[in-house]
């Protein structure tokens, strides 16, 4: 094990004590800042920048080098695996992510196979393990994938949506497929991983950005089991050091009590829970990432650094949380307006770890 | 007071006893049912359908002549009051509602006035008083308005949006503008529901469909406190008979507790809460309505009796539920679908009411 110089988020995803609370921003590289925009322009498309590992070690590095960030987190996208399924991902211009061929037909859900991550997803791996040299130790990375459930969800839909109809229609019409999509997709997730610790991820996230649109009956048949599937499959300690688990569920706050049982170290919550009511709720047995609605941003600095204050004196004294925005940054965002978000939390949140 | 021939619905919203659990659905008047569609082209557009007593009548009667019912519900839009305020309504198409003059300057924010409900809403006045009239007091009529959050992000967005970047930039950077739009609108709020009541509403809802975007601290500062105002200054009985009302904030699942004390009857679920564990939070205060995700409508009749019986059960024995989906009803539901639900509903629920 190497040792790192800002083991700070590490410590605070274990609920170990830390001297401020850390903070890493969903979507950090992102829109919102002119050199990934310049990147991504040079990439001359988003999967492009995904799938070159030197643009995409440039981008996850991009945000590090202007805010006094605690984590790094893999620039990709969640849909990876059923692109390397087989499904054609695609961006339309202006429409988000597309499938040629979406998983419609029980013949094409019987074939699926979960991909081997050294395979089609080399250069995911690949990105990992540069980015990992690049950041020499500095402050961890985090590596991610999508839940099964909203990988599923993707697939049978084809895009995204706002009712999921397609998703739901199969769910309720014929469980036992959609438990086989969720099968063959835990088993991928699981794989891909893991081959990302082994790359060099010290830590990792499992993206349920759909289950909050679920009811709580099939949150906890079809998205919350296969998660705590993956939790049971990951690796636990890489090179001498325990690797931490966070899962997200946009929309899942009324559920954190079943959350937290699943095997996870840490629950990313979206901004519409009081996070101090989220701590109680499931009692510091995990720490709690989050949850500043990122609309705030737009707001004037004195307004942002309010909001995040408030947040930490929400969440108040002691080790466990984790600051980010209840979901990714807007491309929006004024990069001055994060400057503070980050500098706030730095400063101000030192009272609560004394 | 004349005697309602089916008053089960009324007597559940104030948690009386009844024989089964009433039902009605959200947008059950709407674009599932041919007739509908018929009538809709007759009319040449959606808000001439709205503006026409006669119209609005008719497609008002129209789930009632196929269902078993326990309500109506005004054919309407929730949209009509910033219409009323001089805003320009409009409806482009495949794009959803929009206005011509979206709410952004100070000086238009404060010119803003609450309309009159009998000068520039008359059209919404009448066609309650038809449909009371046409209804001949075979169910209660339910009148409705959106909360004046939701109304107040429409304004300012000047459209729906995903993220209300122009609402909520408006309500973090000038809080006291956003509170002056909340102020104006409460009283048009209230006194619309009023009148809806006096031409013959015997139930008010207020739909909160975005007050779910908030944050917690914001919904209690920005949303929930101008519900209860209206609350307060709601016509409690009317002719002769109590006027039970309604709330419902889409994704307001974390909430309950605080909504329960606004001065409501009745709570309005979506699908993500299990409804026996509401039930429980409110400690059967006030009535539940919800709660069957509308998706499950579009798989087969044997899926959606088993959804809508283990909805019942979640509630269990007693009063104060009213079933209903908890979203609106989607266009691609198939009708007979809908008849399933209705019918397993209304036979079911029997051995709950014993």
């Amino acid at each position: 094990m190497t040792a790192l110089k800002n083991d700070t988020f590490l410590r605070a995803l274990l609920r170990q004590p830390t001297e401020y609370t850390p903070i890493w921003v969903m979507r950090q590289a992102g829109r919102y800042l002119p050199e990934y925009c310049a990147t991504r322009a040079r990439a001359g498309s988003f999967l492009n920048l995904c799938k070159t590992p030197s643009l995409a070690t440039e981008v996850t590095l991009q945000p590090l080098a202007r805010y006094n960030l605690d984590a790094a987190i893999l620039f990709s996208d969640i849909l990876t695996i059923p692109d390397a399924m087989g499904l054609g991902l695609y961006f339309a211009e202006g429409e988000g992510p597309k499938f040629e061929r979406p998983l419609r037909e029980e013949w094409a859900i019987r074939n699926l196979q979960a991909p081997d991550p050294h395979d089609h997803l080399r250069y995911v791996i690949d990105a990992v393990a540069e980015i990992h040299r690049a950041l020499d130790n500095s402050v961890p990375l985090i590596g991610f994938a999508g839940s099964p459930f909203t990988l599923a969800c993707y697939m049978v839909e084809g895009s995204g949506s706002d009712t999921y109809k397609e998703a739901k229609t199969l769910m309720y019409s014929r469980p036992d497929l959609m438990h086989h999509i969720l099968d063959v997709t835990t088993k991928a997730v699981t794989d891909y991983l893991n081959a990302q610790i082994e790359a060099g991820a010290q830590v990792v996230m499992v993206y349920d950005s759909w289950g909050g649109m679920l009811s709580q009956a099939a949150y906890l048949e079809f998205s919350l089991p296969y998660m705590a599937r993956i939790m049971e499959g990951l690796t636990r300690e890489y090179s001498g050091r325990v690797v931490p688990r966070i899962i997200f569920t946009k929309g899942g706050g009324l559920w954190l009590e079943q959350m937290a049982q699943c095997g996870t170290d840490a629950i990313g919550l979206d901004w519409n829970i009081e996070i101090g009511d989220a701590r109680r709720r499931v009692s510091d047995k995990v720490a709690l990432q989050g949850n500043m609605d990122p609309s705030v941003l737009f707001a004037p600095p004195a307004a942002v650094a309010a909001e995040a204050r408030r947040i930490l004196a929400s969440y108040g004294k002691g080790s466990g949380h984790i600051f980010n925005l209840g979901h990714g940054i807007s491309q929006f965002t004024p990069p001055d307006h994060m400057q503070v978000l980050v500098d706030t939390v730095r400063e101000d949140s030192r009272q609560y770890h004394v």
